[in-house]
């Protein structure tokens, strides 16, 4: 079926390009995430290398300086280990246990990097410390305002985990609709955007950020990631377990339509998503507002690097 | 057990005010609701009419303008009217009913209060028209930053009801302090106190909100709202349902404490976050900005006049 997305798949029509330093910066981050506790078995650590979240990161943001490309990579770094974490413990389909953590990350969160009271990240455990440790490295470089959009955007993303915890523990397949709109959050992709903004220097002020243009922009590249995401791994899901959290579940789940026609419909989405996305931003980006440019381009990175990264990244062969 | 509440509780040292308009921005409001279709039977009508949607947001702004009066009015009157409607169609206890709804005004809530496309708003009903028109009144007088908090702190307040609907659904009663932290997003006080900030013309710059103790201020003014509430609703909630959704059942459940202890535990948590309260700001206060002024002024007519509120309003009788 992996052949199948990818033939059904445009090629997004921009560059493909990877940061220089990317391995190097996979290298570190590996060690950063093994320090901080996130991966404490070889099989666990090898399972991270093999997603590469170095390369990842390396194409959302080609041309960024060491430091935040390190930051974005020890984000992705982080989403990859805590995903696989879920996965291990059975957290991710067990909203009784998953809640009680979700909360210390949140508690976390609301430092937004700052200095901690004693005792204060004890109870979120090695999860809790890394985010703590990229919230803080956050604050060190980035406005104040793209701090707030970071921290609100996790937050999404981590109440969302619970909304899919919850289905997973009543063996629930969410409707299209349902699950395109959420999985934009448990995708966690606009806290990536964000941070992968401070490495481009896209700074819009929020007069801009509040244009809904701006933010259809943002949604069809957040649903663009995670549309060829779902894509290129549903072969994998699909065999590990009968989980209902990919785009071609929910549409052969509510059309009736066998998985084959379910798997071309997620690719004719994306298709069109890339479209509308051309669309959306030619309008944009007629208002000549640089930082309006540069936020147009780290979403373009996160389009093809996603892309790029399905092919070569073992995480779903 | 109301009175052994009224009776523990301290009354919070801030002066106790009303709006002068209150009383007509609560006619207007209750004609929008209905206008909207948020109430359509008499029974509801008069239930939320009892609830004094405008006594409490006419103590939380007593000096704004009418139209932010008006606005912060039609605001509590929608979270009321959802929560009633929640409760009555049996949503709240069922995520499987409530997700789909959720979407729909996640999906407004990105219009940001923009324009809408052409039967962009038909699929989320009337809640959704309402909230979008809400949006769209704040996107007119509201700085952008504003309104973008003001739509991230909705956005967690809808996922947030999710994983109360999926507790409910499996009888769960979380610990304490999950369900602190989950309650100060289900208890929507945040956009409340947002649109109390627009009213109070209070701006901080994105620098002072991203600073820790501003948050903890916030967060310390949304816990004893929140709190209040708990105190002096769960007479009510305890006679008509076993939800475990109230501080005091969170506590009896955690400690093995009867009713009464955790009653007065509850209501000693309140009276800590008082002091609390007034340690954070007087720190915060000694920097003589205006706008934190303003901000922690918003915050103190809200604990006050949730405060008061419980005592006149006929909801938890």
């Amino acid at each position: 079926m992996r052949g199948l997305a990818v033939a059904a798949l445009t090629m997004p029509p921009f560059p493909s390009r990877v940061h220089a330093e990317a391995s190097g910066a996979g290298v570190e981050s590996a060690r950063w995430a093994a320090e901080f506790g996130l991966v404490t078995t070889t099989a666990t650590a090898r399972r991270l290398a093999q997603a590469s979240p170095a390369e990842l990161a390396g194409r959302a943001c080609p041309d960024a300086d060491s430091h935040r490309l390190r930051l974005l990579t020890d984000l992705v770094t982080w989403l990859f280990a805590f995903d696989d974490n879920c996965d291990d413990d059975g957290l991710g389909a067990d909203p009784a246990q998953l809640s009680p953590l979700v909360v210390h990350l949140l508690d976390v969160l609301d430092l937004l990097g700052g200095p901690t009271p004693a005792g204060s990240l004890g109870a979120a455990g090695p999860f809790g410390a890394a985010l703590h440790d990229l919230c803080r490295r956050a604050r060190e470089v980035a406005p104040p305002a793209l701090l707030l959009r970071f921290a609100g955007q996790l937050r999404d993303y981590l109440l969302a985990l619970l909304w899919e915890a919850a289905n997973r523990e009543r063996d629930r397949v969410p409707g299209v609709a349902e699950y395109v709109r959420m999985r934009r959050f448990t995708g966690a992709v606009q806290p990536s955007f964000t941070l992968t903004d401070l490495a481009h220097g896209a700074f819009p002020v929020s007069g801009r950020l509040a244009d809904p243009r701006l933010t259809a922009l943002d949604t069809v590249a957040a649903d663009l990631v995670c549309w060829c995401n779902d894509a290129f791994s549903y072969d994998k899901e699909h065999r590990l377990s009968r989980d209902g959290h990919n785009l071609t579940v929910a549409i052969a789940r509510e059309t009736g339509q066998d998985e084959q026609a379910a798997l071309l419909a997620t690719a004719e989405r994306f298709n069109a998503g890339l479209r509308r996305y051309a669309e959306l931003e030619s309008v944009l980006l007629a208002d000549g507002d640089p930082a309006v440019d540069r936020f147009a381009a780290a979403r373009r990175c996160w389009i093809r690097g996603t892309y790029d990264w399905s092919l070569h990244a073992a995480r779903y062969r």
